[in-house]
């Protein structure tokens, strides 16, 4: 196993201190339980927007906490979901009085602890509201997860409900577009490599050295199929398809397209999916108005690449232009 | 090799095709010869700023053209330096009356090509100004260099020469500053595993599954030493130490740290990575002041990380603050 770290049972709390020290203009880092928090949170009558989920997917969440993003981010150990009092904590530091939004990514450990968390909260009067975010078109049941799993949309829901809580929309708004955001949107990954989880010490799957993995999921679950290695071309096909005919989308939509790098695939490779995936989308019709393209929701060292499209209108083109200024995402500001 | 590509020889096309439909809105692409040009270049009366450099880098140097930083980029076939009539043409297409500065990374054939196009571009009366950067303290000559390789701190001198265009400082000026930044700067970078250059087909060199290379170059040049892997933190040191001691930093100074990822290693572990450099300058007296994390001086899909170290003023800390808005960088607008 080839990484830069230390323990592995210490990268979590030394990636937090690397945060902190980095970023201590935009967020604040609490340990015991680890949350990483907007640094002028509870903002008073703001929705607070928080999200959480296992490590070793950053920047996703931790990195997109700030202004017109997240409030908070629950980080768990490496593919392991964070603990009911890291949520209710987070909760309670950004709760302005307007009630909690939880973005929860389906996996089944996630949305129990939310679950609990949400509970708690709201016995201490929090109001909550929880989205879950399922995307995922590879598989309908899978190794963690009782139905698809929540990927790239989430980075995207993210971003989206963080602009329309700046804006100062109500809890019960912001869950909406929320849920309107993961409804309309489509995810499809695939790997070239496995990852290695640090406390394993040994890669999660293994891929022969002329193979890839469709369907993958951001843990290294099991895809749809194993196949001999293909183009770029071929393989971005194989991802757009899926998600085109999924929604279904259709002639004349707008679209947000959204190539994300797993960890271990450069910028390069993902401009050449890009282009691909930008003239799939154009030969059926659909308009990318909007783009994200690089590592924003990995798998560790993972070598691979999701595509993620969002059904787009004037209110999400609004939200997503929104300023934002998180470690992870930023303009505007 | 596994990599999400078409054929190798149409890798940095398809790229420039990817980049051209994702940022219309930033810049144009034109090929034969290829460069990525300022959308709104030639801008009358600005200094222009352009660069280039082998491909495989990404986002360096193309996915920093925009406002604020560089107003043209020229990209050659992987890890091979553009060619003079690409450099002059970008040289050309942003040349709005006030001269044109060229920034070089100092390798042989860059050199080469960058004075041949600056000769080229003043026959026809434009006036240009290069400087080289230099900062890698790994090793003193290399296999594709007669001096010290320019690495990371060509990003950040490029942010920086790029706010000072911006501002309407003239081309002597901005020269001085992007020499007074090499200058002050300092880089070292370190490698798990080679890179595949496509061509090729197979890794530029072989490290064994314990080793790693202290001291590597951005195109696999060797550098200072193999060794057994080590913690994250004890390769920090490795590459921090001859870093402080060169320059030298010394105690009081403001500084920026950049840390750098190589392509395939993922965030989590450069904050871990941060977290120990910033540590070290803070114990060497130095005051971390801005920081840069995460890849983007790339050496294809190489696992590994590199530090940047500049001494900063208060001009140099409002210049890298400035607005930018390019694809790789951007903040305030």
């Amino acid at each position: 196993m080839k990484k830069l770290i230390n323990q592995p049972e210490d990268i979590v709390v030394e990636e937090l201190q690397g945060i902190a020290y980095a970023h201590s203009d935009l967020v604040r880092v609490q340990y015991n339980p680890n949350i990483i928090v907007r640094a002028d949170a509870p903002i008073k009558g703001k929705v607070g927007v928080i999200s959480g989920g296992g490590s070793g997917h950053e920047p996703m969440h931790g990195g997109f906490v700030g202004m017109g993003m997240l409030d908070a981010a629950c980080p768990g150990a490496v593919f392991t979901s964070p603990t009911p009092d890291q949520m209710l904590e987070a909760t309670k530091a950004v709760n302005g009085g307007a009630g909690v939004l939880h973005i929860v990514k389906n996996y089944t450990g996630d949305i129990m602890n939310f679950e609990m968390a949400a509970e708690l909260a709201q016995a201490e009067g929090i109001e909550v509201e929880a989205v879950i975010t399922n995307d995922d078109v590879a598989v309908q049941d899978s190794l963690y997860t009782a139905g698809r799993r929540g990927v790239g949309i989430t980075v995207i829901a993210e971003k989206i409900s963080g602009a329309a809580a700046e804006q100062g929309r109500s809890l019960q708004e912001v869950a909406k577009l929320c849920r309107k955001v993961n409804g309309q949107g489509r995810s499809m990954g695939m790997a070239l490599t496995s990852c290695t989880v640090p406390h394993a010490g040994k890669p999660t799957f293994d891929l022969p050295e002329d193979e890839m993995e469709i369907g993958i999921g951001i843990h290294g679950e099991p895809g749809r199929v194993r196949m001999k290695l293909k183009s770029a071309d071929e393989v971005t096909e194989m991802l757009m398809e899926p998600i085109i005919s999924d929604l279904p989308y259709k002639q004349g939509d707008d679209v947000l397209l959204f190539v994300n790098g797993m960890g271990g695939t450069p910028l390069i490779e993902l401009y050449v999916i890009y282009r691909k995936a930008y003239e799939i989308a154009e030969k059926h019709g659909l308009k990318v108005v909007r783009n994200l393209i690089g590592p924003y929701i990995t798998s560790l060292e993972m070598a691979g690449a999701s595509i993620t499209m969002l059904k787009m209108d004037d209110e999400l083109v609004k939200l997503w232009d929104a300023p934002v200024k998180t470690p992870g995402l930023r303009w505007g500001v």
